[in-house]
């Protein structure tokens, strides 16, 4: 197909294909006569993956081409593209220098993965990015139970298990691979939307909904907020 | 205390703190003889609170005061201020403007929140954001099985009780305004930490993991990446 027909049946405008070409996220179409080139299904795959890692993902250029690099390298397993897109999505994706985690978060993450038999390489990005939330609720004073912890970890281990069975419906590697990337980003986007709305319901449980602000009581005290007495 | 003493408690330099008075962000202190200022123990919870909203939540100083002005008002309820701090954190925290999510996307995920007997307004941003995923995984061909969604929801159950469970042990009004906020910020971060720890173990059951590259096998196949058989 044109590049023409790839920008249609990607919904890439052409010039953004011509900038994917440019930066070397895009393969080359096969060159035919003259100054026409020829581009295929895969074609029209990639644009989707490379699309869905900037757009999604929020990744740099660089970060996208070292994902992709791992993908089109045949000596590497579905695995190891899986840990290279996780790490590119990992620590560090807003850009901050932030300073490590804490030992002792580490470890606590790392007694939380025990307890649930996970086998993990220390190099996971997942034992930083949590550990940090550790060490980010010690600074406002709030320390984690383990049964808040146990909760999280269950409810990881449920999506988890949910994001393998999505990989099975798929047909190739390539689309494995493609929803393992994707399904990365997309993913802690999901559940973080869920839980706004079992938030929101959990919340109407314990703390009452507010008045209107025209209802407003004269009075200016807070509304209660006592305890659920359930 | 003076300044010098609530940088030292609060952990923020100096020139931070003059910052947050400047952006108003932070209250006066009380104005003593001569050019010092007292500050007491509310301004060291409010300078905590403040850079959690800023530096963890990232946001901008406009959507941290609107976020603070709600816990200030005295007419507003918790359960207001968490509404306007998820707003604050939600849709297009990132500062991108895309296309609202699709009708199609926004019914599945109200289906999704009654089968688990939600009680949620429809401005929820979990539900443009919960929505937003079902299209982007639309783009690349995958529509999540009710069985996928169903996980999702089960795990947002849990987080959200463990969630309030939490809150429950806070003290006074303020510290669980506090935890409602960075909690509803570091909990994603928490669980996508933990998923990435779980979904390794997970993958490492359906795919084997790669060969060290020195390994690599001389035939440039890609390694086997057949279903397993489980």
């Amino acid at each position: 197909m044109r590049i023409s027909e790839l920008s249609r049946r990607s919904g890439a405008p052409v010039s953004t294909l011509k900038y994917f070409l440019r930066e070397g996220l895009l393969r080359e179409g096969e060159r035919l006569s003259g100054n026409q080139t020829s581009y295929d299904d895969s074609h029209v795959q990639r644009v989707r993956l490379v699309r869905a890692l900037l757009d999604t993902g929020g990744l740099s250029i660089a970060a996208a081409k070292r994902v992709l690099a791992t993908l089109d390298d045949e000596n590497s397993s579905l695995a190891h593209t899986f840990e290279a897109a996780q790490h590119a999505l990992g620590v560090g994706r807003d850009g901050s220098s932030r300073a490590a985690a804490s030992e002792a978060a580490r470890e606590r993450i790392a007694r939380v993965a025990a307890r649930n038999s996970w086998h993990t390489s220390p190099e996971n990005p997942g034992f930083e990015i949590s550990a940090r939330v550790l060490d980010d609720l010690a600074a406002i004073g709030y320390e984690p139970s383990d049964a808040y912890l146990a909760a999280y970890a269950a409810a990881a281990d449920t999506i988890a298990h949910a994001d393998l069975g999505a990989l099975r419906d798929r047909e190739s590697a390539d689309l494995i691979a493609e929803l393992m990337i994707v399904g990365t980003v997309l993913g802690d986007a999901l559940i973080a939307g869920l839980r706004r709305l079992a938030q929101e319901s959990a919340t109407e449980e314990l703390f009452p909904v507010a008045e209107p602000r025209a209802d407003a009581r004269p009075s200016g005290a807070r509304q209660p907020q006592r305890r659920d007495p359930k």
